[in-house]
């Protein structure tokens, strides 16, 4: 293996080394492909082109490749909740401003959150994803209460049922959207925004 | 194997027959389970409890249980769009009928839609349901351009990236909800056509 620092930010199969955030890439992208319990260590060597002991020098375990990825997903997505924007201001700009950043880490973290979205809960290292991000969730359930209590999101709507809708909407994106496609990231943030917020409805 | 009349609606492992339909109830729960394609006839024959020629006394083949699962999706998603008030009527309207229509047959058919909507598209029986299920989705794409045309949608929005986010709201159903919860469908279904035709702010 050559050292971190000699080795190219997207290697292709066959190069002599990786760093980790390599291996990290392309582990995430196995894992997607074929499904987390289904990918082996060494399935991920020969993607990789390396033997199974080099992905070790990187790595203890797939575990640790998956807490890693989900890493990669999750800690921008709590971050999301300790922003200022998040805890000031009026309730329907902290949720816009919530779900416009959500959109912007899933654009941002494709395979990343869709890994985390995929997750079935079989370990201990899942488990924990799916509980950390049930965490970010409630706070979102807790302000959509906050908005309706202060008469600023309509009263017909269950918070928390409106919260997995919002999401249902949202995480789709990283199944269809792709960045490089005729619509850019700022609209398809836009039209989201639109729709959730205000309806597709015109108004005068 | 004992005649269709005489089979109970919803039978257990073990019991001496199935009709066609409670062979592809159970089959649908195990292609959601494995996949479809790591779903093999010698797994559906233990988890119905019969031998694998009982199964291809009911079908053929696995594909063919396949397309009689994925009929039981799309025939009702197709019926839709053929129905009069999803084609005659003010634009909202119709896009309005076609959206509840939506979301009754994913919550009345949740294992068959979860079926469609997670494949892959590796067989050629998989590929001809994408299709059908795209061709109902550009019917829609041409409603909300017939809408904005007409002004009753509001402009700044792109109608196939809404379509695709509505349907990313309304099709998350299948991963979330339950029936027997705390929401009653009619009260999911008035949540998610609130927020998609007027949005979630409060209006005086």
């Amino acid at each position: 293996m050559t050292t971190a620092s000699a080795v190219p930010k997207s290697p292709r199969r066959g190069r002599p080394g990786y760093d980790q955030d390599s291996v990290l890439e392309i582990a995430v992208q196995v894992f997607n492909r074929h499904g987390y319990d289904a990918t082996s260590m060494g399935m991920l060597a020969v993607e990789l082109g390396v033997s199974k002991s080099a992905i070790y020098h990187h790595v203890p375990s797939k575990g640790d490749l998956l807490r890693l990825a989900l890493d990669e997903a999750l800690v921008p997505l709590e971050a999301i909740g300790e922003d200022e924007r998040a805890q000031k201001g009026g309730t329907i700009e902290r949720l816009e401003f919530i779900l416009r950043s959500t959109i912007r880490v899933l654009i941002d973290r494709q395979p990343y959150v869709t890994l985390l979205l995929r997750l079935r809960g079989n370990t201990e290292i899942e488990r924990d994803a799916l509980q950390r991000r049930r965490t970010v969730d409630h706070k979102i359930v807790d302000l959509v209460v906050a908005a309706q209590a202060e008469g600023k999101v309509r009263s017909d709507v269950e918070p928390r049922t409106t919260t997995r809708l919002m999401f249902g909407m949202i995480n789709s994106l990283v199944e269809w959207y792709r960045p490089e496609g005729p619509v850019s990231p700022a609209q398809v943030e836009e039209n989201a925004i639109a729709m959730i917020v205000d309806g597709l409805r015109a108004r005068d």
